[in-house]
């Protein structure tokens, strides 16, 4: 079955109070937004990949692949104003049937193991959410008002979140809507089931600045480890 | 005014799926725990530390400190059945007015500066909860039935929670309830609003193994910033 991935660059520096948008800063010596493009060509060299980003950035990120010597096949589809957007026009680009795996450029951890399950999952089951428990007491706070809500219904999702194309081209014919904060919520507007599955906690979203050094820490850990092994 | 601080190591290990509680984990050579105390202990020597620890646990503790030269002066308090009994016993040793922080002994990277602005917070307010956005996408999932959750209103809670001594005895007093997954919660349950204000993104919980390794890398960044700054 033929098998995409749409990269979600969507980032513009804000919240990580830096100039460049994250997808860009540098982790290990390389752009984060390689090391994710990375992952899913380890996971299998032939997959179709999609990086959605500002066309403000195009020249750019050509000019780092130039200088990072990056070679990975990949096209480039044009960012939007919402991540639905987005995704919509790197759909967009896919004409055919298969799977398509849609990912945050910011979580660059992802695992060959965790890429491999979801693709498994989604062939039998039409999708595949990664999600993890949530640790942390949460709050709702609304109008002032503060409540908590009970943790052992919560869960955390990840991406990637792993589709039937064909279910995903359905889902974003809709038009947007606020609610739309991920591509499951995407199909649940059709009314369609999702399929949660296990996540995993190194799969983190880059989002402060000490998320990089988290990341770094982690690879430099899988360096050692491989280092052992030989 | 007098200041004091729980700590609360009720860990049993299950989840980071070692044999050691993680709060007696080593991160850089030392036991989490140590360096939790040690965080309480720069930011006023004075401060009164109240370790909560389940008994059978207490020569294991006692050694470790012998083995590391650990000599920060602390008080050991009975672990209980949940996170409220736990508490509730490490309030029972202070007889005196004043404020006092419970701690997630699990949380071992929190800063100087948090700890100093809850305390101020708390002299105001009667209570300081650290709170930050959540950035991930959360669901609920409750009967087999997903449902997104407007992330815009969710807060993540992390500890130290502040408290001024009389307020939160004074929670403590009702008898336990399920929703009591952190103190704050106790307070509301009395009727009392609580105060959130800003937590800190470094300030995570050890829960994973990957925590660890990114708790280390915290440390050694800082310690790299101070060899720097020298």
């Amino acid at each position: 079955m033929k098998k995409y991935a749409i990269i979600v660059a969507g980032g513009t520096g804000s919240r990580m109070g830096t100039e460049v948008p994250k997808q860009f800063l540098l982790l290990a010596g390389k752009p984060v937004l390689m090391h994710t493009i990375d992952a899913f060509s380890r996971f299998e060299p032939e997959i179709k990949i999609i990086v959605v980003l500002h066309p403000n950035f195009y020249d750019h990120w050509h000019k780092l692949c130039a200088d990072h010597n990056f070679s990975i096949k990949h096209v480039l589809a044009q960012g939007g104003a919402m991540r639905y957007h987005s995704v919509k026009n790197g759909l967009e680009l896919i004409d055919s049937d298969g799977l398509v795996a849609v990912h945050d450029a910011a979580r660059p951890l992802i695992s060959f193991a965790l890429i491999n399950r979801l693709f498994s999952e989604a062939i039998t089951q039409g999708s595949a959410i990664p999600a993890l428990p949530v640790t942390d007491t949460i709050r709702t706070i609304e109008g002032g008002r503060v409540h908590i809500v009970d943790r052992t219904f919560l869960r955390t999702i990840q991406t990637p979140q792993v589709f039937r194309i064909g279910l995903l081209k359905e889902a974003y014919d809709q038009p947007y809507q606020n609610s739309f904060t991920d591509d499951a919520a995407v199909l649940e507007a059709l009314g369609k089931t999702i399929h949660l599955t296990d996540g995993e906690p190194q799969n983190i979203k880059i989002t402060h600045p000490v998320d990089l050094l988290f990341a770094e820490a982690f690879l430099n850990g899988k360096a050692s480890d491989i280092s052992r092994s030989v």
